[in-house]
């Protein structure tokens, strides 16, 4: 009796994230599921996304945290387009907890969506929860060996950023390394040095997503 | 069906983590479980401290990791009591993996083990390993609001470090905000600021070592 119940349990979780996928796309909303690692600067860089983007699309943000507010409450300074996912001991985003939150955005007024995951490296990775893009967020103070440790993220991204470049003065961080091990997993990757608190390199970042923008169906 | 056998799985890795903790207490080692985020310092804590109390006290590591041996070999240069365990798409370490690892070193050769769990600050807690403590290690860029996002680390703590104390000037974070959190939820753990790289703070943290394998009944 086990294996059906998991086989189902899988399929459902596929199926639902196909229903996101399909709604969000019917009404025009490209979406991004955006995993990094606790305080690799995700809510930043989405604060800092808001503030430079914000008078030229309309974005919306589903935050999600274990047990607290704190991130939504940080994007609901910036926008009104702003769901909070309570994941309790979850260790990551499910397809039925983006669904619930997709009902609560009004998606005629949404041109992009964030799902920004629960800060874990690895258990988001493999969990399709409807996006049209997977970002993986990396930042300096974490160490130059993070790609080669956390190669299923970096195999399954579409894009891969790495934050926090401030740090690079003050942090041993060998760009070098860090580029060699995440090509030799993937040649073909984007690749977004940056900081979100001074704004270095994110001009990059707001261009791709301006081109993902761009793909809208309707 | 499904019920039962999911209770069993959880009674056997109890089980095993029960035997763990009674083979090492038995061969006079105490255990450290080390917890915290991708990057925080776990290794470099390891290194620091086999390199201060490596004469002094006879220490094994074990590692926890996707699918590489860099923590292993970082390790390996200060000490030959060093296993890696790679636990592929697991996102913590589990009590078998433990047992396993266990068998690998001389434990009548050690006074004390750590076992440097997988960098994930959500899926090692509740998973007893058969350690005598529980360490959570946070970092001063992961930001301050990290014992609020993680409760349940910090609520099965014994111990809780903040590290990379050096980068305090260089980053947004209120040491004031992170202790308020903290104490909000545990008045009596012991938190230690700290960095690993230049080794302000790192007395207290030998301290606490030297004080758990005092405590060793053979």
């Amino acid at each position: 009796m086990e294996i059906p119940v998991v086989a189902n349990v899988l399929k459902r979780g596929e199926e639902v994230a196909a229903k996101n996928r399909a709604t969000l796309r019917a009404a025009g909303v490209r979406s991004v599921n955006l995993m990094g690692s606790p305080g690799c600067g995700k809510t930043a860089l989405l604060e800092r996304t808001l503030s430079s983007l914000g008078g030229e699309m309309r974005i919306g943000v589903m935050t999600g945290d274990l047990t607290t507010t704190r991130d939504a409450e940080r994007i609901a300074a910036l926008t009104d387009r702003v769901v909070q996912i309570n994941t309790g001991r979850g260790c990551h985003l499910v397809p039925d907890q983006v669904r619930e939150g997709i009902a609560r955005f009004d998606l005629a007024g949404l041109e992009l969506l964030f799902l920004e995951n629960v800060g874990n490296l690895i258990c988001p990775v493999g969990c399709d929860l409807g996006q049209d893009a997977r970002v993986g967020m990396f930042s300096v103070p974490e160490g130059d060996d993070k790609p080669a440790k956390h190669p299923y993220l970096v195999l399954e991204a579409d894009l891969i950023l790495l934050n926090k470049s401030d740090l690079l003065p003050h942090v041993p961080f060998d760009i070098d390394v860090f580029e060699r091990d995440l090509r030799a997993m993937r040649e073909d990757v984007p690749l977004l040095t940056m900081s979100a608190v001074t704004g270095e390199g994110f001009d990059a970042w707001l261009d791709w997503l301006r081109r993902l923008v761009a793909t809208r169906e309707s």
